[in-house]
């Protein structure tokens, strides 16, 4: 299997998540309805560091609740253990297999904090500190750059928001029945046109800057990472908001802008934005399934329509993700061998 | 006054903090210890957005408490006031003026939370809006990129930490009144030479990665944005374990590596990925004060010594501002009108 069969498959490991066992997250959800929790702090490191950033978004915007990053070498380096009082504590990682983010986990379980973890490997130390386990049910991933077990590890936090609000807001758990369906709509061969044809277009800049907004800005982050790793481009994602506190001063000659805009409550300062930057000449490419957002930019691909808000990301990333893919092939580059890169990183 | 002017100002307007009245701080420590809280909440953008990650390794080391940096966005876009229960609220913001930073701290103050502004400008938004108000005390700050309230704002960090330190590690306060001096020494003649020199030999690079770990990953990410705003340089800032997650795909010819990298517990791991990435032909310029450390590099750039590990963070940013400058000059820019930007971003 390759990087773009794994790309393929995600409508398929998200239906095999979704019909996994619920038990965890049933159990999880149990816990914290009994012993109610003021935040969320989240470890994890690459690709799933990200997946912390969407969990920031998801129980901020649909639980009120704070969510801290842990910085794993707090404890790894300085020997210090936070408090994790009154926190629900949950580790990202597929392989399950960093030292520093099973210690954080460990921490917290001996301190009493439940804990979750979310790993594609069940038998990994990270799953056997946990109190809870989801199992991300992505399948062996075997190319260097995460993409399965990305938007598998998403679909597991939106999971985990949908049993938390499970008395108030049953329709949560319906729309994450259709994420399947909205994957598979993003890998439409029409899609992938558009994708082949902006990395065509792309090929020879070494450098761009990524946009996205609220939900979408973990969604800017991770193309940025699938751009650095795979086509070797220092891609630099911002929120919007960010961009214009420094960040704006890069744009220039030979400095494309990506920008991930799909319709919702978060488009309209960004769409302001890209016309601002459109206007003063900057070479726009943009990934959103608004008509008029598209027209923005000098090229444009699809996303599906109709995904709620807080699961666009879940599928958003896919079509970035082909687009790493073709840029890297345009660039001449290998998408399955990463230069300097192994598949598990055990930072301590 | 220009921004070499301000960075030469530091160690007075240090000493002008360190001068100030201590009754706001005194004051919300006073009230930490009558209702002592589980974790700290931070909004702030920008430079001030690099204070928080200080904060996050300050209050995490030395008081053992988990820190989320706030996603303003949650509240300014999807209207949703998170619930800071047991929680202390801190906004850093040198204008105080961006509503969404503005908006953050009203909600947490709404709730009762203690709040607390970091700030410039104590007659501002965001000051108006807390319980509590740490007036940096910088002075006018003229050029478009921040320096001094960059390191007022961290010094102000450290000063609320040594408050609430006070009955068990009295010696943090006595360690605070050194940071002027601190300063001072990281401006000697000697090292700007070496700021100079670094950034003639770097003149050509337009992208770089920057490397810092521990408490000095708050300076690689703040070196970076004042190469990236500046310089126009694409400076990518990350942790040594982080890098290793697929950024290290970036390193290779034209793509220099710079590293804060000071001797303190942080430093071991750092050195060994130095020396790694010297062996492999990576271009290394070094930043420390420890001369094993600086000769792995192809260059480097010193610091003063003797400086306590928790407070290193407000000295070692200096030299890089330096660095910056003479960047910007080398590459025939003008430090003092960076492209596309104002002083004062007004996000929502």
């Amino acid at each position: 299997m390759g990087l773009r069969d794994e790309i393929l498959e995600q409508p398929e490991a998200a239906r095999r998540q979704l019909a996994s066992d619920p038990a965890p997250i049933e159990a999880l959800a149990e816990r914290l309805r009994a012993e109610s929790v003021d935040s969320v702090v989240i470890a994890a490191r690459g690709s799933s560091d990200h997946a912390a950033i969407y969990a920031q978004y998801v129980f901020g915007v649909r639980h009120q609740l704070p969510v801290a990053l842990a910085a794993p070498s707090i404890t790894s380096i300085y020997g210090v253990e936070p408090e994790f009082r009154r926190a629900l504590v949950i580790a990202i990682s597929q392989s399950g297999a960093s030292p520093d983010v099973v210690g954080v986990l460990a921490a917290a379980r001996r301190q009493g904090a439940p804990t979750v973890a979310i790993t594609n490997e069940p038998a990994s130390a990270l799953a056997g500190a946990a109190e809870f386990v989801i199992d991300l049910q992505a399948g062996s991933e075997q190319a260097v750059a995460a993409t399965k077990t990305y938007t598998t590890s998403l679909l597991a936090i939106a999971r985990l928001s949908a049993a938390l609000a499970d008395s108030t807001d049953r329709a949560s758990g319906t729309e994450i029945t259709t994420v399947p369906e909205h994957l598979a709509a993003a890998l439409v061969a029409s899609i992938e046109d558009e994708t082949r044809e902006a990395a065509a277009a792309l090929a020879a800049a070494d450098r761009c800057v990524i946009l996205g907004r609220g939900f979408e800005y973990a969604t800017a982050r991770e193309w940025a990472l699938k751009l650095k790793e795979l086509a070797r481009v220092f891609a630099d994602p911002y929120s919007a908001a960010d961009f214009e506190h420094g960040p704006l001063a890069l744009i220039g000659p030979g400095v494309p802008v990506l920008a991930v805009a799909p319709s919702g409550l978060a488009s309209a300062g960004l769409v302001e934005l890209l016309e601002r930057l459109g206007a003063n000449g900057a070479d726009l490419t943009v990934l959103s399934d608004d008509a008029a957002t598209r027209a923005i930019g000098a090229r444009s691909i699809g996303l599906p329509p109709g995904v709620p808000d807080w699961l666009r990301p879940i599928v958003s990333i896919v079509p970035a993700q082909l687009f790493a893919y073709h840029l890297t092939r345009a660039r001449g580059l290998d998408p399955e061998s990463p230069r300097n890169l192994s598949k598990v990183t055990r930072t301590r």
